[in-house]
Order: structure tokens, then C-alpha cells, then sequence
């Protein structure tokens, strides 16, 4: 069966040689030009012609033609707001059926009509994907770019919802194509080649992610799971352990110890949710065995915000003897210095336990990646002191690594508790940090 | 891998756990109840689980209770005109995202937000499919149900769009689940049970349907194919044709005998262009001797349209001696009696062509088909004499069939000339029966 | 990719041509003249091409050629008894590798040559199973075929290894056509069409195959399962059990009430126990709650060997009394004469015991069914009255039919001991009617 | 569904229990030991556990104890000439298919009855394979294990016979498993690690390989094809070209750079005919535009044979002052010397013309890579001067190698005049090289 790719490329061929190579003006037309032509042409062909050409417009641009490309998109390509305003009276006043759609056509940016028929051309949705990754590069410096942002966004919410995802597994026995994008994507613990990628599809660890059937051979998600014995807590445990030489089910836990995104397009998109709690039913199906499903999870926010109280003349966290120890931070080689980490590990224990807990920013936690597993309506169960000791460990949250954990049976209370009423679950381990005097 | 569809279920059961049984007022919830808490709760489980308990609500319903239904559907769920008219005002004013955002939301109305819900629950999608289904059985007599009939339709547009389609054969290898559903569906010339079925799949037939991925055992729309030699003119002939005994290639044509939609809740969501030009691509591929890609199609307007006239006193198109002529098709025998059909040949021909080719709805030929084909860029190839013998043939069009040609190679142009200036591509069989004095 | 069937298609073509048309005498090769080609010719393609045509020879001859046919098989393509006992002796002598290759070589009928090359044409598998086939039914009037068959066999049992047999679940989502052919040898309970098949694969019934990966679209056996509460004795119950509403469950036991070879040419050839026994796995997996894995099965010899003892003046296993009552059997309608049950009930079921258990032919059961079930482990469990009021079970065994048991913890004891010492695996249930005085 | 070696393996762990752990001496059983049991045992489950016992043992061996191992083997589980001559003179009486099967059942040895049942283990058939390589690795100084390697081949011949194989594309979307078994078991052109492999998978090559349905992570036999433009002589501008940048298809050869067999314990069960021509066949219908079809292939016996022909005092394909020119090979830097090669490139290619298609071994070429591909009935088209600068292929000959021709028309006129004939097919490019004076 001829894949639908193959179909709209022998489409696309067809409407090119309908396709005048010239505009009105007998020049070669530009990209703007063909946006234009993509809103308004009738005919399939031609239509997926003049789309196939906006994609091949777009990967040419340079990084200076781009952003002149988005000032175009976002200034001529926009809603038109006296026309919106007309509409909307007219609703107002009719409240017919004709009314309101006039008004959901006036509101809906020629933009997007100009998304929509890429999207139809060959490689249209995953040029989509990375033009949202562009905009959103480029937001800081031109925040107008926000109303692209939006209509790319606002498509993408519809089509990848999450009825439309697949959850695979990921092994040894998949295709190499999917498995070099996870060494590229792999974003918490960086992949040292096949070997590494190998290890970490042993029998003793479980991969899986998050697919869209519109473009198969690129994950969306990837979470990395090991399989072991008791809660773990050192990240770098898990990543150098030798590979199992038989396969032996004497474990009890599943640890999430990584998940990546992969296409940073879909920013906001969520599907890191649906995947933890997904393979947490189809791991309890494989495993009747496990008892506890838990992150080993960094603290991005941690250092940077103990080191903002640090540099405050004066800090509720912390007293002056207190601030004195943090000085040991100070030397690059502390963590090997039995003696400051005998002073440090109580502090900034306790320290980050109360930056995860009552830290906030508005009524969640600062801390981004704790918002989110809490979100999911995880609980925090437990810190890890130097549970990882690599460089960017140390210098993201002096070592210290999370498990957040994911009791299924609590899942959804904690997860309302937490977003009507600010609630963050914890666990008795977890607690005890809190109440250090 | 266990499934999406078990999955969700296992998460609308840990949901109804948490739901509580009863309303604030300690009743059992009403189906609308559970629709405004749709539309507000956050957390997925709990989300789901309402979804999960609209669907059920919704499947019990007798025709009374659900025309109760779509009217609060209708009144309590609709958008906010002065809310729009507020919000459409602030973004005239400022123009900013946020203004935007703010109309965005008013303008989407809480039955969409329900509508959205739904799709979470098991059997979410096709609940939905059928609900669109019912509206429009209703619309008749409620024809302020269009509001309910526009948001549904609104998501589908999005959800159904082509890039999301896989165009799959369908074979006597094709699983009974679904071969079952095309005897259930198909809507042109009825299948007799399996032996029927089992002959339309035969070496000198082909079949091909639409699927969408998240409902992986429901065809879309599907469209039968005869290979022949010449292009056939007569369907009984293709019916009623005995099984090949040997696999010989020795045809030239491929005739498009039936198409069928199967989802009467996806009306106006058009797959059947795509799906023609995409078989035809796709036959060519696997027998380059193809030389001619035909329907052989009904005319279900002419025999009303040509009643009109003979009811009027007097009509452009038939003289008395015509007019005279046609009183022979009031013997419900007439193409039984060789000197009547005599007679009726040459007029009907001439007098269908004329409707085919200069009768209009607007801008548009009167005949539904016919709009449908010229609007995907076919051209009128051929009338066909007693084409359809069947009760149904003979009471739409008096037995005359139509072959729609289509010639890949023109089919973009003739779209073309069609949409923008209502040009009706012919062949010159076809045409010679246009200039008959 | 192009399957294997197409590309010895290919071969077949290519060789075809290389192929003189006609012998050294200058007429048409006859089929027997094809196959001493096929015996010596060395070329790849010519080889193909021979066999292809001593399969469309082989498939072109009616009754009379094809009982010539094997006489010329069986006469002109056996192994030279002469040369044999020369190279016997020999290896005798020598012992060497050399002499046993000769020998071996020797002891090859030139008939099994003729059947490896037209493994090699496509169909050709299915053409030596139905040539098997075709040759046992020839048996009793030729038993001198008994020298293909068993060069058939020895192939099959070769090819056909239990390590390449495929286990597949069959269900209402199989390929139609493969489901035609479940219609269609279904051996023990008569189907009745597509309507009476969907019933046997709704929720509450599971139905399994063993497929060979060199006829993938032909099952060569298949056994259908129940899952019902208690274990059924009646099989009208099962046949007729309406379609379940919803699934549920609740059932403790799965029934295996009809096991089918589909393939007559594979006969002896075994496959029944490793399905048996498979599947018996498969459920254990899919639903834990399963305690009773148990047959309902025929007895086919019971009403024979009754009427033998019936017809002796005298039997050791009834007296005068029970011989008067049996003479109520010969009404047609007994089974509905509540007062000739009552009689027959009790004397009917302990002879049937006895039947089971303790008539036999050399160290087996009598009953060839018994012989399958208890050759693989099974025991005897319980004899169910009138379980079996359709014609046929009647006439077999007065409407008898009997549970087997499959003990998976018992399986392998219980076919040890029965194979190495003849003993009958039984169940209380059963041994009571053995004890009935 | 689960996989018949879960089962096989679940049948195993049943009939372990069964299995008393001593012999009746109360000792631990020998592996011979439970090689008898495995010749006579007839339970299945009790069975499949002598047999997996049987597998785990032999995988436990080390080399002195394998030696062993294969000596009993040899000696204890022979044939008995006696019983074979005694049954060969019975057969001879009677000729009755009884004495035919009697002599059957003495000719098989009881070690092929072993080897049967080990096929039934977990991991059988790759055990048996596994210990063909083992013997076969020990032939040399244990001559007497032929017989074993006799029995295990023709087991082979008849589990793998080319109706059971299927043909395999292989490509970047092949799974890790399989891909990276062929960068181990490239044995032509060594492959560099992963990259290596990407490049030869790209989109101007191609690689096919045979599996069997028995070891389906298993390649048995794998090609690697360059698409080029005119036929490719040099095997490094193949191995080192950059990847292609675009997909085009402006090529017209196909060159069979490299065949590798994986399985060394499948020596001798020839794939590799079926496989080229199988490929050929795919090749075409995807790229019409083929017009050549040739391998680039190594010429491993030419040095060797030259170096003899130099060591006579005289022969008959050199004169002195040849014999003088071909010093110059002595330098280990020849082909980077200019004046040398001009030399030693019309004599070298002289002589490597007449080795290929003169010196014989019997009636067949003396080089086996020749001899391979002229059996299949390929022809001699070109030799290639410096065609493998590698330090392997100037070891084997001087770095010339030679294409050899697959023209599907001719192709079973050469192996026919080839195997009855001795015929030697050549193209006219390679004629001149062997008209040279």
C-alpha cells in the first residue's frame, strides 16, 4: 500500500506543474506570496503544491530571513480586530447560527488558515514542529512573535490530544532509525553511543514512549524506568550498573530515572503526565511484583535559589552559623571532603527540603520539575543526599536527587488536593526533613 | 502493550471511586449535572470518570429524553455574547495575546469544552459520532440543534483531518469485524450477505476504505472497484458477473461502482475526493496497464427534476410530442415493452444529459453526485442506457447510469475551472448528447 | 516485498521456457515421464518449472488416471532392494562414513525425490497433503499405496516438527478467510454458517489454532473453548447458549468442546496434544481465575461395541434384566419417554464406564477418542447423561458424552503411567459409576 | 499470545519436577546418560526437560570435555550394521513396507534421534547449530565426527529447505537486535561499528537476508547491494563513497559488494543461490530502470595458486621474464610504485584470467568464489585491476577482483551448461583478457 506520504508528494507534483512559477508581476514568488496563495487557493493539488513550496521556503531561510519572515506572519497575516468587533455585535444582536460563525471565521487568524494547509503538504506537520521551535526561540528578543506562538500552539493542542497517542515500548528489538533519536533526545542523563543506549534496554530497565500516528518514526516522550530492589536513590547507581547476566525478577521497584522530550516544538504540549501514569498500569501488568513506583528525580532550582538567599543579608532559612558551613560550597572539591560533607549533608538537606515544600511561585512550588510531578498528583517520598555526583547533579542541586512517588491508588486525591488547594503530598521519609528544627 | 481503550477505562475506574455518588443536594446527578462538572473538573481520573458517566448517561436516553437533552445542550451551554461582545471590544483596544486569548475562550462555547471531555471517556469518539448522528436526525424539527450540529462538527473538521487518514485495502483477508460492517454500510447497491461480499472482493475486484487511528475497527468510507475491459455502462452486469476462475489481468478499465460513507454522525466532513485519488494512484501503481479510471454512478435527481417539468404547463426543454412520449413511463412495465423503450431512449438521454450538464443549484449543477464528482475534477464521460434495472435505478434516473471520468491528468484543471468558474469538463460521448437538436 | 509464492512463480516462469516442450520421442511428456525429470534434472529454474508441472499434471487427472498414476508411483520410484542389501553390506564391511552415505542413499525412494522437488513448486506443500490425502482413501482397495503414504508421512513428520507450528488465536477480528475455512472443517459440531461461527468467538468463548509458517492462510488444526461456571456437561447448551450481553467474568472453567484436524492428508501426523495442552497455558495466562481446564468429548465406539455385546447370546457385562431393558433403544423417540430414561439412565451410564475404562484394544482403550485424551494426560472425569441429543451423538453413544480433565500438575504423571503401564487416569466422579454393582 | 518458547520453556520447568534428579546408580546423570534417556523417554513434558537438560549441559562443556562428549557420541549412539544388514536382507525378502520401515528405523543412528529431541528444548535448533560449528571446528583432528556432523546436516537439509526461508530487506528501520548481529558477521568487507553499517543501509544500498521461522532474530545469510552508476570495480570508492545527500535515482547496476554466511553450523546447506537470485528478482521491481546486475567479488585462491606456479622451476603460464616481473611483488609497497605497476597489471591480469577460468579441481574451477557464483549460473564479466587496495585483498590477489555477471535470461543456461558441461560462461570484456598472448 502506497503510504500517504508518497500520495501528497505525487499530489504535490501534480499541482506544481499547475503551479505558475511567476507572480502577477512575472517574478519569482516569495514566501509571504505563496502564505497568501495558501489561504485563499481552492484545488487540492495546487493547494499542496503551494504548500510543499512554503516548506521548502521555510528550510531554506536563513536565521536573519526567518525572523523577517515571522515579522511578516505576525503583522499581515493576524485577525482584524474592527471586523472581530463587527462580528461580534452582530452575534450579540442575532445570536444566530450564521452570526457566530461569521465570528469564529473573523477570530481565526489567516495564520492559521496558512498552518493548516502546510500541514496538508509533505513533511507539513514536523515543519510546523520546528517553526514553533524557532518562534520560541527567538520569543525573548521579539515577544510579538507570541500571536505565531499561539496559532501554532492552539493547532497543536487539537491534533495531539491525547486520544490520538500511542503508547510503544522501546527495546533492543526496535528500529535503530527510533533508537539513534533517542541518543540525540535523551535530555536528564546524556548517552554515551549504542553501548550505553544498550544497557539501559537490558532486561532489568524499561523504555517507553509516546507516538503520534501522523508521524511514526519520531517519539514524542520517552520515559527510562529501572527495575530494582528497593527505592533507589543514586542516579549514577543505576547508570553504571553492570549489565544482569541472567534475567531474574527479584526486584520490587520501578524507578523513573529520566524522561525526555523530544520535540521541543510541542513546549506545553503535555503528554509527560499521561505517560508516567500509562506505564505505570502497563508495568503492574508485566510485573504483578512491584510494590513502589517513584522518580529519581533532579532539583533544577535548588542551588540557584539557595544561592540567591545566600547573597541576601539576611535569610528566615538560615542562621549565620548556617551560612558560614554553605561557605564549603565554595571549593570545587568538597563532596570528596569527608568533613564538609558531614557539616553540609544536614544543612542542605533540610534546606531543600523546605525550598521542594513551601517555596513558591503563586500557589505552586518553584521548583519546576517538582510542579509538574506534583501535578501529576505524585508525592514527595524522599530526599537523596549526593545521589548525583555528576557535574551538572552538583551544580543544579548540590547533589541532592528526589523520588517523587507515584501511588496509584492516591494518585487523583493528591492530584486535586494539590490543584484546588495548593496541597503538596509528601511522605514520612520526606517529612521528617520538614520538622528539622 | 495493553491498549489506550484499557487504559482509559482502568483510569475512569479509579475516577469513579473518587466521584461521589450523589449531587450537593444528595440526589443521583442528572446527565446535565454531569455535563457541567465536565466542563470545570481538573483532574484527569476524576475527569474521565464524568466523561465515563456522560457517555453512559447519554446511551441510556429514549428519543424524549434526548431531545430534552440537546435542548439544555443548546440553551445552557452556549457562548456568552456580551461576554464576546466585552472581550472583543478589549482586543480592538489593545490588541495584546491576552486580549486575543480572553475572545479565544468566550468564543468556545462550554458544550465544545463537554464535547472535548467526552472524547477523554472509552468509546469517547464515537459516542460523539453518534450524537452528531442524532442531532441531525433532529434538526428538521429543532432546528436550533444546528448550534450543538456546529460544534461537533467544528472538532470533527480538526480531528478527522486528511493527514490523520490511512487508506487501507480491504480483501477477503480483511478481518470479519469489519467486513461484517461493510455489508451494514453499504449504501448504493445493497450486499447480499457474505457470498455477495465475498464475490466484490474477488481477484477482478477491489475495495479500499478510510480508517482514522483512534478507531482502528471503523471504516470511514469505502469505494468499490471493478477492473474490466472498456468501461463498464451497466451495474448489474458488474453484481451479477460470475467469480473469476482464473486470475487473468486482460482489462484496461477500473470503474468506480459505489462509494459508501459509514459514519452518518461525519456528514460534510469530505473524505471521498481524497479517497478516489488516492486509489486511483494507487491502482496505477499496481496494474500500469490501467488505461481509464470511471465511476459508473447513479443520477438520483433526474426522474424528480424531470417530473417537475412534465408537471408544469409548460417547459423549455420537451415539445407536446415529448411530452406525449414520456406518458409511456407511467406503465410500471415500460422497459419490458421494446417499442416504449424505443421511444424513450433518445428523448431520456438527451433530456438527462441536459439536466446533468445545464440544471443548477446556484452555481453548481442541480445533482448532488454530479456536484460531488465535477467538484473533485472528473469530467461527464458517458449516459448509459438502462445502466441500473433495479427498482431504486429505475425510480431516481428511470435506469440511466453516468460515468464520471477521471483522467489524472486534468482533474486539477478541470477542479480549477469548476470552483472559480463553474466549468463542467466533459468527454465527447457525453457531449454529442448535449447537441442532439 | 515479494513473497517467496511469487518469486517461484517467477523461477517457474523462467524455467518453463528452457523447458523442451515435448520428450525424446517428440510427444507431450506424460505426468509419470515429468517425474523422473524431477528425480535428476540439476538446474534451479528447470527444476521449478518440472515440478510446476507435475503439480498442474497431478491436479488435471481424474480418479481412474490418478489410481494409475500411483501404481507407476509405487512401482517405478521405490528404492532397489538389490542395491540396498549391497550397500548394507558394504557398510557392514567398512563402516565408513562413505558407505553409510550410500546407503542411505540407497534406502531413498526415488518416489521421496519426486515429492522434495514438488515441495519446491508453488502449491506444491498443498499438493503432496492433498496427494496424501487422495492416496489414503485409495488404501483399502490399493493397499500397495501404503509405500507413498508412507513416504509422504515420513516428510510431513519431518517438516511439520512441532518447533515450527505456530499457535493463533482465532477470533471474530481473523481474516475472513481463514474463518470460511473454520465453516468448513469444523468436525465434531456441524456449523451453520457465519452467524453460528460469530457466536463461537463471542466474549465468552476463545477458539485456537496451529498454523504452519509454509501455509500461513491454512489452520492444520483447531479446538474450541467454552469458559462457562461448573464444567458443562451438555454440548446443545454450549451450541445454544444465547450471546452475552456484556462481559462478564464470571466463569471458573473452560471447556473444550471440539477439536478439529483440518488437513486429512496429515493424518497421524499429531498436533492435538500440544494444542490441547498450549492453550491450556494461554488461558491459565489471560484469565487466573480459571480452575477447571476439561473436554466435553464424544464417544464414538460406545453404541458399536453396546451392539456387539447385544448381539452375543451372552455378555459378562449384562444379564437378562438390563439385556430386556436395552430393548427400549429401539424406539426412535426413547430419550423423550420419561419412563425408558428412568431405566435406561442407570444401566446405560455404568456400561458406558465400563466401556471407557476397561474394554480394550491390545493395551489401549477401545474408544479412539479415550485413546487421544488419556494418551496425553488427560483423566476421565465425569459421564454426562443426554449430554448430546442431536442425532449423531445419539447414534454414536445413546447421547453420552464424557468429560476429560486436564490437570496441568497431573498431566505428565498420568501420561506416563498410562503409556508405560496402560493405566486409566480417572476422578471420583467417574470411579463411582465404575463401583455402581 | 505466548510464544511457543514461553510455553516450551513452561513444558520444560513441568517435566523437570518429574524428572528424578539421580540416575539409578543415586548419581548425578551424565550428559551422555541423558542423551539415552532422550532417545527412549516418552512423555512430553518429561521429554522437553531431558532435552533442556541435555542443552544446558552441552552449553556447560568446556573443550577436552566437548572432545569427550563428541567421542561418545560418536561410538555409543551409531548405527548397527549388524541390525541394518540383517534388516536390508529382510527387506529384501519380503519387500514389505514393514521390512522397508524396520530398516528405516535401523539405519537412523540413535544420535540423530538425540539431536531431535534437543530441537525440542528452549533454544534447541540453536544448540544443534551451535554444535555442528563446534564439530566441524574439531573435523581436522577428529576425523572420525563426521558422523556427527553427518547426522546434524541432514537434519538441516530438511528443517531448512528453501520453502521455509523468507527473504528480509534490511534496513536503518531494522531492529538493533538483528543489525547489529550483521556488523559481527560481516565476513567480506569488515564493518566499522555502527556508522559504518548507517552508511551501507542507506538510500543507494540495499541488504537482504534470509530468516527462518524456527530463529527469527536470527539472519542466516545476508547480501549487501550498491545502487551505481555503470558496474563498480573498485570496493573501497563503494565502502568509502559519502552518504548521498539527496534520494535520486540516477543508477543503473546493481553490485553485489558482499555475501556473508552467519551461521558457520549451517556449512554447507547452500542459501546463497536462492538468496542473489531472490534479490534480483526485488531489485527489479522496485528500480525498473536496472540494467545490470554483477557482484564485485574477492578471488581468494589466485595468490596462493600464483606463488605455487612460481615455486616449480617451470611452468607453463609464465616464461622467465614474467616469472622476473612478478619479483617485484615482493616489495611490500608494489601498487604504490608506478613503474611496478605498469608492469605487473597486464601480466597479473593475464594470469588471474586463465586461473579463474582454466585451473580446475576436477571438472570445476579451482577457486571456490568462482566456482560459487558459476554454479548459480552467473558469468565472468570483467576483472578489476586494483579493485581491494586492502590489506586482505592484495593478500589474496594482488588486489584484482572480478564481477561476475547475473543476467536472469542467461543465467539457467549457464548452470546448466555449467554442471552438465563444465562450461565456464564469460563475458566478451573478460574473453580478451584470456586471449592474450
Amino acid at each position: 500500500m502506497a503510504k500517504f506520504s508518497d500520495w501528497v508528494s505525487s499530489i504535490a507534483d501534480a499541482g506544481r506543474e499547475l503551479l505558475p512559477g511567476k507572480n502577477r508581476q512575472g517574478k519569482q514568488r516569495t514566501l509571504i506570496e505563496l502564505c497568501h496563495e495558501a489561504c485563499t487557493s481552492k484545488g487540492e493539488a495546487m493547494g499542496t503544491a503551494i504548500a510543499d513550496a512554503v516548506v521548502r521556503g521555510y528550510q531554506s531561510l536563513d536565521q536573519e530571513e526567518r525572523i523577517a519572515f515571522f515579522q511578516q506572519l505576525h503583522r499581515e497575516f493576524g485577525a482584524n480586530p474592527d471586523e472581530i468587533l463587527r462580528c461580534a455585535e452582530a452575534f450579540k444582536q442575532s445570536q444566530s447560527i450564521e452570526t457566530y460563525r461569521a465570528l469564529s471565521e473573523a477570530i481565526d487568524p489567516p495564520r492559521r488558515k496558512v498552518f493548516r494547509a502546510i500541514n496538508m503538504a509533505p513533511n507539513g506537520t514536523a515543519t510546523l514542529i520546528q517553526m514553533r521551535k524557532d518562534v520560541l526561540a527567538l520569543l525573548k528578543d521579539h515577544p510579538e512573535f507570541v500571536s505565531i506562538d499561539d496559532g501554532l500552539k492552539n493547532l497543536f493542542i487539537s491534533w495531539f490530544n491525547r486520544g490520538f497517542l500511542t503508547l510503544e515500548r522501546i527495546s533492543w528489538k526496535t528500529s535503530a532509525d527510533i533508537l539513534e533519536k533517542l541518543i540525540a533526545y535523551e535530555a536528564v542523563h546524556e548517552m554515551d553511543g549504542w553501548d550505553d543506549l544498550r544497557r539501559r534496554l537490558a532486561s532489568d530497565r524499561r523504555c517507553f514512549a509516546f507516538f503520534h500516528p501522523a508521524m511514526e518514526d519520531e517519539p514524542l516522550i520517552f520515559v527510562q524506568v529501572a527495575l530494582v530492589k528497593g527505592v533507589a536513590g543514586n542516579v549514577q547507581e543505576i547508570l553504571e550498573a553492570p549489565m544482569p547476566e541472567v534475567d531474574d525478577h527479584d526486584f520490587d521497584s520501578a524507578i523513573f530515572y529520566s524522561i525526555s522530550n523530544c520535540q521541543d516544538g510541542l513546549k506545553g504540549i503535555s503528554f509527560g503526565n499521561f505517560l508516567i501514569k500509562q506505564v505505570v498500569v502497563e508495568l503492574q501488568r508485566e510485573f504483578p511484583q512491584l510494590k513502589k513506583f517513584a522518580t529519581l528525580s533532579p532539583i533544577p532550582g535548588f542551588r540557584r535559589w539557595l544561592d540567591g538567599e545566600r547573597s541576601k543579608t539576611s535569610s528566615p532559612v538560615m542562621n549565620g552559623a548556617e551560612r558560614q558551613v554553605l561557605e564549603l560550597l565554595k571549593s570545587p572539591t568538597w563532596m570528596d571532603d569527608a568533613s564538609a560533607v558531614e557539616q553540609l549533608e544536614p544543612l542542605l538537606m533540610r534546606l531543600c527540603a523546605h525550598y521542594l515544600h513551601d517555596e513558591k511561585r503563586g500557589a505552586e512550588p518553584l521548583d519546576p520539575v517538582a510542579r509538574f510531578h506534583l501535578g501529576n498528583g505524585a508525592a514527595i517520598a524522599r530526599l537523596n543526599w549526593l545521589g548525583d555526583r555528576s557535574e551538572n547533579g552538583l551544580r543544579q542541586s548540590c547533589g541532592v536527587l528526589v523520588n517523587y512517588a507515584y501511588l496509584l491508588e492516591n494518585v487523583e486525591q493528591n492530584h486535586e488536593a494539590y490543584v484546588n488547594e495548593g496541597q503538596v503530598a509528601t511522605l514520612s521519609a520526606f517529612q521528617k526533613l520538614l520538622q528539622t528544627p
